[in-house]
């Protein structure tokens, strides 16, 4: 669970497929890749949390939180990140799609 | 994948973590009303698509996607749905987040 301010803040929605799903070595480049690159979103200003699922089948969902535009233009364009990213499409990635959206409400249970 | 129109347009993040999670029965009943509601949802006029994603460690995302906030208000308020949201919260739902967002951009590899 991701502990978010009062609306209005940002989601980036990340859906995704997985290429080269369930080899041994894809799967831990990614996985370590995937783990440096929640290291270093914490680092830009205005990041608010992320969240991450994944299906036995290779689809996942990555949704991470930013307060404003300018934080995500920030981590969008970190040289590590740009670096990452254009692997994610030569390696990792049989298809993606990337959402910016305005979180307006929420509630949360308990 | 979920093909969606030119923004704006609305997305409902639904975090969670499954209670009785690995419980055969539970984890039966809970399929079961997922797909209806993913059957149900698609009637509602204004619904646009759905994602889904599970880890294994019961922990998914499911995001679906709106033309307004009429129509998620109307799925909200669907007498089938409502039923189940209750079931969610005593039986099916360790926690959840949901949080009402306005998709502004998007773009999609490849």
């Amino acid at each position: 669970m991701t502990s978010t301010p009062e609306p209005p803040y940002y989601a980036v929605l990340f859906s995704n497929q997985r290429a080269a799903w369930g080899d041994d070595e894809a799967d831990a480049a990614y996985g370590a890749a995937a783990e440096r690159m929640e290291q270093l979103a914490a680092t830009i200003p205005g990041y608010l949390g992320i969240e991450s699922s994944r299906s036995a089948d290779g689809t996942g969902i990555t949704v991470s939180y930013w307060d404003t535009e300018a934080s995500i233009a920030e981590w969008r364009d970190h040289p590590e990140h740009l670096d990452v990213q254009g692997r994610g499409r030569t390696d990792w990635y049989e298809w993606y799609e990337l959402r910016v959206a305005r979180v307006e409400r929420g509630r949360s249970f308990p």
